[in-house]
């Protein structure tokens, strides 16, 4: 009998990726990536505002891009023998849409228009409205917030419809209902885009819409229009049941089928969020926290319900029936920046070379950008390499891991980064350290908050592009939470886990669990805490609350 | 008649000025600067440490070098009529030296010892002695740090002089006294080194050796063994009157008037710092606040002795009879670090240049070391450029000026620097911004401190490379102070004044009044604040007094 493929799409920050696996043995195939055009320019982002949007078109061609180009690198029968697509991606990242249930930019009039596009789990444009939500929720006779930590955040559903339905009539008015990014790319491949039947994701719909069994479902009419009235009807426009990642959403259109190149009798999975299915590829047991460590973090920790069912967990970003393991509870926490912090501080310290270096005589265009091209992809490994160097404590230097608010514990958007302890003598490796230092720190916050609340964490599983990539980060980390840090193996746990889901959407597998069983890659490193850093590092952690404290209280 | 000459010998942190100039008009003749070798290798340096020590090697060099090159650059009968010379160094800048006057690096064994050099005045290593010479001062029956704003700083003379002999056995031993940069030139140049015979500086030791007449002179010895017994006898080492500038020192020993083509009737005064020669040389008046803005500032205020004699400024530098102007109380504050503030940043986001360019295989090495001249020198106008554009408050940024500790008000070495209100969207510029805010916000403390301690300020006037060459801080300055500020017209204020004070001690003018209005250079150029941002810094100044007031607290 011929071998079964599932293909994982896996929507990141900056790019797309799919990957082919075979079912029976969890065998990475082929794999391509396609970054976003549009975005890759800056196109309809004002980071100074905090504003990141991303045009549908981008996500469309990424999706037809890596399917058709991995199956060219396989032979025909791999083609003929996909069964199941899944589809991972970032949120809360929703997004307007029409009757028809197409994002406004896709319409005419707003081809343009930022508010018509998906809003980026990063965009914290809605943090006044966020603030709103908590403050009405507080007073509310019941708290819609408690299975989300119980402080509501700009980067979510709700915080991002309200800012966006009120500052532009525009999309007000065309905006029939919302969906998110995991929602949307299942939708379109099954031709089922009707905004009051497609299937919704349990765990956007419960960690970022405030969706709970115990409501009946999302937050009451009464609530959304106290809230604001711009809200009225909508919920009713939304949705009312969610489905976890081992549903079916149901089978390729005939065009997306001719598109792909595959049949259509291949099942198309309930979407969810990358994190989530990342950690599903990643290795994820019951009471492991699994990190996944890329621009920013997201802290997944699963148990089983009749344990944690009644607990609820202050300051993290939710606990959902079946968000993350069907059948199991899911908790998630985040930093909200990571790699973007050290990315952020790249960007600041190639500015000679991205500004001045284009201007200069010496040299031809060609061999200009080349140049640009070899040091900036060398920037981020020499810092590490000299960071490395400096023993722990030394610089004096101590950060705050805000420069995208703090997500996790306790949520709050409004706050900032920081650098402290700043001398004449701090150099860029420096800076780099304290930096990696303080997102480290922030990791650890989390970590002791799950124990502060009665969950325990039996171990630590990275995944994501830092944990594959960054050994000098990945031994600060196990530094300062004191833990061993075990890294799974697969290159792309996320598009893996989302390969796992659809097996188990196709009927292959009965449960997520035995689809990990079968198609898991194991743990291909870890990471092991130094005593003498561990112990230093307890002391700096303590001047990093401290900072944190009087920073945040004004 | 022939028209005479002076030369004014400026030494700044980095380099050495000589300045040639006509005595009846204060026509600048002839200037030669020379860039001190050793230290631009950063020899015997370590900034993470703070330790900058200086050669006197590159001092002596720079004397014969500039003053020979500047001469060569006129014609003979400028030299044969050359009648004084007077020196200005930066300070508290001390050295050990031996019976003889000579620095200990300069004898066998110390030549490579950073111990045995001049203590650059932003040296920082006397941080804990700072510490114990205040603490036994408020507790001792004569408070000797009054005159000097009641806080000792690690910048000064007994600070540094008691760090480098508990440091240094050897150094301790060798060392018979101890000579400021400013007094070693002129004893040098005169050949008398005799350390307890050559003349003084007042403004060296009143500002920084704690010298009052109302002490008798230094802190008793009791006192100063008290603090260590490493102390014993180094008082009477030492010296007990003080001289003011427009005293002559001597006249040029044969030697030095063969080396330098002058005739040993050469008058050469009694050395002072640069700031407070600079002063003269930039239109000081009473009540005007001088500011030398360059890698640190210098705030000088002159005002009558009867009108300010019995008022103790609250934790400013010093206030020293003659000290500035002979004749006149001479007020000094300053910031530890201002330009050195935006070299810093500078260098921190030049690393990926200093790094990583020499290693690249698509250049030749010339072409690389120009491609690094030439960014390297546009990056602080570009980065101006850029911040000028951004409004005042847009960017949520708030610095501290602190990266080399606090000078005044309230001297305080052990503080940091910090950079606040960090985003994802926080770039170069914006960050630049917020520096040169930060160090203007560092001069309004200064401003304000004056008039809380009952000293008016009738206007500022600004000089130094930073008030010359940087018309973005300047204004950032004016709006921040929201006063007008004047800039003084010579380049080379400072070397400017040394030539005033040079005549003066010369006897071709009775005092310094005199010679600076026939040889002052008027001012140049002033800004005017913006009041539209002086609104907005009123609100940001505030938030800068309260992360200070957290950041000192905690």
């Amino acid at each position: 009998m011929a071998s079964k493929y599932t293909i994982g799409l896996d929507y990141g920050t900056d790019s797309v990726r799919a990957l082919i696996v075979e079912v029976e043995t969890g065998r990475e195939m082929a794999g391509v990536v396609f970054n976003y055009p549009r975005w890759a320019q800056g196109q309809y982002c004002d980071p100074a505002k905090n504003q990141f949007r991303q045009h549908p078109s981008d996500y469309l061609e990424g999706l037809e891009y890596t399917i058709t180009e991995a199956l060219k690198q396989l032979p025909a029968e791999v083609a003929e023998n996909v069964v199941g697509i899944s589809v991972d991606t970032t949120g809360s990242t929703p997004v307007a849409v029409d009757e028809r249930g197409t994002p406004l930019s896709l319409t005419p009039g707003f081809e343009n228009n930022p508010n018509a596009m998906f809003v980026l789990w990063k965009d914290h444009t809605g943090v006044k409205e966020a603030a709103e939500i908590n403050a009405l929720s507080s007073k509310w006779a019941v708290d819609y917030t408690q299975y989300e930590g119980g402080i509501y955040s700009s980067e979510w559903f709700w915080a991002k419809i309200l800012h966006v339905l009120r500052e532009d009539t525009g999309v007000l008015r065309a905006a029939y209902s919302w969906v998110e990014h995991c929602d949307w790319i299942p939708a379109i491949l099954t031709g089922k885009t009707n905004p009051l039947t497609l299937k919704r994701s349990r765990c956007a719909a419960g960690h970022k819409a405030m969706w709970h069994e115990a409501f009946g479902g999302l937050p009451s009419e009464e609530f959304l229009t106290a809230l604001d009235p711009l809200l009225a009807g909508l919920r009713g426009r939304l949705f009312k049941d969610t489905f976890t990642c081992d549903v079916a959403a149901g089978t390729l259109t005939p065009e997306w089928a001719k598109r792909l190149g595959l049949s259509t009798s291949v099942v198309v999975g309930v979407g969810a969020f990358d994190a989530h299915l990342g950690a599903l590829g990643a290795e994820i047991q019951p009471y492991y926290l699994s990190k996944v460590m890329g621009t920013s973090t997201c802290d997944m920790l699963i148990a089983p319900l009749d344990e944690v069912n009644d607990k609820l967990v202050r300051g993290i970003c939710g606990q959902v029936d079946g968000s993350i393991v069907p059948g199991m509870m899911g908790l998630e926490a985040g930093q909200s920046a990571f790699g973007d912090i050290y990315a952020w501080f790249k960007k600041v310290i190639e500015w000679p070379i991205a500004t001045l270096l284009p201007e200069t005589g010496l040299l031809d265009d060609f061999t200009k950008e080349k140049l640009m091209e070899e040091i900036s992809g060398k920037i981020i490994a020499r810092l590490s390499e000299e960071a490395a160097k400096i023993p722990v404590g030394e610089s004096g230097l101590v950060a705050l891991d805000w420069m995208n608010g703090r997500r996790t514990p306790d949520a709050n958007q409004n706050l900032k980064g920081a650098i402290t302890g700043l001398t004449l003598g701090s150099d860029a490796p420096r800076i780099f350290r304290a930096l990696v230092e303080a997102t480290a720190f922030g990791s650890k916050a989390i970590n002791d908050r799950f124990i502060e609340e009665g969950v325990r964490i039996d171990g630590v599983i990275a995944l994501g592009g830092v944990a594959k990539k960054s050994p000098f980060v990945m031994q600060v980390v196990a530094d300062v939470l004191n833990r061993p840090i075990k890294v799974a193996r697969s290159e792309q746990a996320c598009a893996l886990g989302s390969a796992m889901a659809a097996a188990v959407a196709a009927g292959i597998y009965a449960t997520t669990e035995e689809a990990q069983s079968k198609m898991g890659g194991g743990i291909e490193t870890e990471y092991h805490p130094i005593p003498e850093n561990a112990a230093k590092y307890v002391v700096l952690y303590k001047k990093y609350r401290e900072l944190g404290d009087i920073i945040e209280k004004g």
